[in-house]
């Protein structure tokens, strides 16, 4: 059995990179794990953008999740949240409750969660390990000009709203594992639900050319609306136009859209921009490589709320409910 | 029920304070809740201090925890690490997962947490909320000048080691609630284990005095190792100057030194200083109210170790296990 020095020594403290100096000055320079403390700055002219996520056996992942991919994925939801910002990764903390210490189990744990850290290069500055049920909280700090943060309150009347990826191929696969419906033919549902993909390059793109940010964990329709309420605004979307797999597509529609609308684990990034931006972001979703989607519209008149149209712009009354870790889902 | 979002709002967003602003720039205004990141800066010429801790139920608290002490301890252990690195509090993450949203708890738990945070002006700036076995994650930020901070490896030859405050009196109450020994009389040890008063104006005073510094978690051996192992010194400490409550006081000799040399939760600091700061280390004792007690030396010779002696300054042969939370203990 290793001991909790040890086993934080071999799995994470020697694996660890020392966060990236910034300043010239010997006595600013940055401090990773070892002490009562881990030291960071930002750069001159920048804020530092912070996020936590607690992962709980049973509710984010499956008991029999493979480590590796747990590793990543509990990094990545937290870098999905610096991407939102247009945040650049820097570090992290991890903080881990283990029911035992399975070393072969850290081991393809911290291959996950290091793989994904080192292609972001995002340092582990620090963490704590105690016995106890299964739990992963990581915090991470990200570098952000100041005054050029994504926020959520920050959406225009007029603006277009967009959606990057491809929304519902985790909820799919979740629902097929439920029996809710036939797992979706074609669908990699379960790279979807286990292996998001932050999209911090397009966050960065898009520092100065979106309004408002965020990204969609909890299903779009739910986090849409934390945009409207903060920024005071109302939304039209096309349901029809939310973009989502081939296999998705070809599920019965109210399944369709439960897993678009209302599916939470996309990790994708819903964002509103002015009109005259529409060519900007042809190319940058180009450059970074992900599909940028438009699916409606800002507007300014009455209370905050989502307005629903099909294809042809008929209106639609959806009954949506949002991802709520209090509520059965 | 409520649901995780009033949930969040009711006991934690709405009782937030933003947290302090830093700079002239509007830009570079903090932000707090409610958007996918919090946003922050160090003032100019200083880094942020992090430190990050986990809780867990039948680890660090009893199942009948009183719910405003854990919420005191969750918080003041992750102070303890800022005060150890001699960091000002500026703001907290806290991530919870909760077996049910009881509202009696946790209006105890945020009254506890809030009452702490506010003597300190440390200002919740983000979170995340699950459902799970109860698990409290917190991670903490201060602010410290460039070069100040007080670390483990800067112990010097010749340097005082020093102890604030008093050990051992959580430990004994825990070996009394365990029946390892009768309750120690006259000790307030569940104060001791349930509201641990972080040591932080301390550690400010002690920045450009102390030396080498860290704060006392896992029992006075185990952490003075730390300091050594990182210094690459050793110590010469006197077990038996090691400061304790009376009622530790009055325990057999084996119960009193497993308390006061590998106890635990203690929460005070250990740290080194040069001989010719005695001095300056009465007076801060003095404007802290804080007792400060000189326990042993540091030298350079050999590996690192701890030397242990009696009060007549004969060598002791103490076998002591630090608190490792993947062995019993």
């Amino acid at each position: 059995m290793l001991s909790e020095f040890s086993l934080i020594d071999r799995f994470f403290a020697r694996r660890a990179s020392a966060p990236a100096p910034r300043h010239e000055d010997e006595a600013a320079k940055p401090l990773g794990i070892g002490d009562d403390c881990a030291l960071i700055a930002p750069p001159a002219g920048h804020q530092l953008a912070i996020s936590t996520d607690m992962l709980v056996e049973g509710r984010h992942f499956f008991p029999d999740v493979d480590p590796y991919a747990l590793g990543h994925k509990a990094l990545a939801v937290n870098l999905s949240d610096l991407a939102a910002m247009g945040a650049k990764p820097h570090a992290f903390t991890l903080a881990l409750a283990l029911p035992r210490a399975d070393e072969t189990w850290l081991e393809a744990f911290s291959d996950g969660l290091f793989a994904l850290a080192e292609r972001h290069d995002c340092a582990l500055v620090g963490g704590d390990t105690t016995s106890g049920p299964l739990n992963i909280c990581i915090t991470v700090f990200g570098d952000v000009p100041n005054g050029a943060a994504l926020r959520r309150d920050a959406a225009q009347p007029g603006d277009d709203i967009y959606v990057s990826g491809a929304l519902g191929d985790a909820r799919a696969g979740l629902g097929a594992i439920r029996g809710e419906w036939p797992a979706p033919e074609g669908s990699d549902w379960r790279r979807a639900l286990e292996r998001p993909e932050p999209r911090v390059a397009l966050g960065l793109a898009l520092r100065g050319v979106a309004h408002a940010a965020l990204d969609i964990s909890d299903g779009l329709a739910g986090d849409l609306m934390h945009i409207l309420k903060r920024s005071g605004m109302r939304a039209i979307v096309d349901a029809d136009a939310v973009p989502c797999s081939n296999a998705v597509r070809a599920l019965p529609e109210a399944a369709r859209r439960q897993c678009t609308l209302a599916g939470g684990d996309d990790y994708e990034l819903c964002f509103t921009a002015p009109v005259a931006a529409r060519k900007t972001l042809a190319n940058i979703a180009t450059s970074v490589n992900v599909p940028l989607t438009r699916i409606g519209t800002i507007e300014s008149s009455g209370a905050p709320a989502i307005a629903w149209r099909d294809a042809a712009g008929a209106p639609l009354s959806l009954t949506l409910q949002g991802f709520d870790h209090f509520h059965a889902d």
